[in-house]
């Protein structure tokens, strides 16, 4: 059965049904022109996200679930990045009339478990034939306070949620294996050090999950997730804030899976944790008498960015990670 | 200069300073992980519509300018069919890397004047390279009262608000000239029955304008905007309303242009108004004895979606229109 056997009216008839629940604060779901919901009061969060086959990802090592859960945590991401409740989903989709309307389930089928998850729900959207998936979602939420990117002042110390790198290791991995592994259904695949070892890192790439920040959410004074890769990333909020950063580099932490990983495979564990993407873990800073309860990595400056490693050495930090549009 | 030779961080930072400015309600713009806004209070209207490269258009016969243009009108146009007031816009963009800045920047423009226009913020977004044009953008109204497709009864009279067909006829006309017109910089071309003729269509196909309820927003009992074709959209009203309706054939209102272009070419400029989709006109309905400035064109009935001439001949409506992954 391919979606042009069902066609589109039939295609969002069925998902109205499916998503359009009551649900406090959803008035009106799926089927109309506009959804219309009445959020809790304070300030409105909005944020999208794009994945399209080819460029974000590739069919060939993710399964249709694995995308659908991802383009979820990917934009609730950005809400808990702002210190936000996510609300609300918006979701475009478009693929190929031929696309196995299994696909299109196990899409749909993601998508949910990662919505239950996060306690948002699906309230409209858009579909169209395409000749390769394309996802756009938005998410909608809201924060009585939020936290930007721009707070941070000499002195803070500079924190990270988990380990890093791991989501990066998960997808070389991915494609040294060559086709996808469905660890939403309990599958293993033998590889290189073992299902142990490279389980986990596959995992954090195909299905991450959001960081909500905890309690340090009340002493944060700047605050992103990392997708485009730590340096990246924290030279966006460094720029933003108007400052410099000192990063400790052996305190970046770096999972016992991806050291072994990259031991295995000759790879830099350190260069994945400070330019690979996609690890979503939230990077904050914070004044230096705040009870946190992260892993401290480094501290806000006046100016420059740089690493200093345990004899004292410096370096200075170059924004690696990805960007669109570079050549 | 293309969008590679930029990259997307400076991309985005010359978005961030040209659409963020000091606008009520907007607590924070491009730049961060979320934008913050405030809305007006009431009911909150989402709505998000996606446009592909190859499925939803062609640069062989549009510009960029009218692309920005169109994406935002097609948008509000579905806040306007719930009776609200559009107040912020998201876009995700995708293009190439080689994509001319030029264009870039003419595509902006054309958002940019839709978003005066209507009077909505860019607050908002996520860019992306790919081998073609996506774009999705997601906008977020108001409204104290809403209306929706399913409030249609028995007895009440249907009416459009504008002409239809034009624009699938300025469709077929911009294919027959096989490049695009750039109609915003007065731009003309001799073609088949003349600029005064062929000029309207394809300003109502490439710049759509979405139609903003009059005073009958009061009594109106169903709505919803003509995107997909009258037949198909009708059709959806009814089903969500629990009706049928019956149309009054001759009442279909037709332009002058559309009636020219049609005989010139010998197209049907009835099927082209019952089929043809994108006139972004409203489809609504009202009691009988409401007074309401639009143009009448049928009535809702119990059951059954037929026509009727003005000898009184019925025929079933089929319905024709656009919908995707259909075969």
């Amino acid at each position: 059965m391919r979606l042009s056997d069902k066609g589109e009216l039939a295609l969002v008839e069925a998902l109205g049904r499916r998503f359009t629940k009551k649900v406090p604060g959803v008035v009106l779901g799926i089927g109309d022109d506009a959804a219309v919901v009445r959020p809790r009061g304070g300030n409105l969060l909005l944020t999208t996200d794009m994945m399209v086959e080819g460029v974000h990802f590739d069919p060939a090592w993710i399964t249709p679930f694995q995308l659908g859960f991802k383009l979820v945590s990917v934009n609730v991401s950005d809400i808990y990045a702002m210190g936000g409740r996510p609300e609300y989903l918006l979701l475009d989709f478009a693929a190929p009339g031929d696309f196995d309307a299994k696909h299109f389930e196990s899409f749909f089928r993601g998508l949910e478990e990662a919505s239950k998850l996060y306690r948002l729900s699906l309230v409209g959207g858009d579909m169209s034939s395409a000749d390769r998936i394309i996802l756009s979602a938005t998410v909608i939420g809201s924060a009585a306070k939020f936290v930007t990117r721009s707070g941070a002042r000499p002195g803070d110390l500079i924190y990270v949620t988990g380990c890093l790198g791991d989501a990066a290791c998960g997808l070389l991995i991915l494609k040294k294996i060559g086709r996808p592994v469905e660890v939403e259904k309990g599958k293993r695949t033998g590889c290189g050090p073992g299902w142990a070892t490279v389980g986990p890192l596959i995992r954090k790439h195909v299905m991450p999950l959001a960081k909500k920040p905890g309690s340090f959410l009340k002493s944060a004074t700047s605050m992103m997730d990392i997708s485009d890769g730590l340096f990246i990333d924290l030279t966006r909020l460094c720029k933003e804030s108007g400052t410099g950063a000192k990063i400790f580099y052996e305190k970046i932490p770096l999972s016992d899976e991806l050291r072994e990983a990259s031991a295995f495979w000759g790879m830099s564990a350190i260069d994945l944790a400070t330019g690979g993407g996609e690890d979503y873990e939230l990077l904050f800073t914070a004044p230096r008498d705040a009870k946190v309860g992260a892993i401290c990595i480094g501290e806000i400056t006046k100016r420059g960015l740089c690493t200093v490693d345990e004899k004292g050495n410096t370096k200075k930090i170059s924004a690696r990670g990805y960007q669109h549009f570079a050549i």
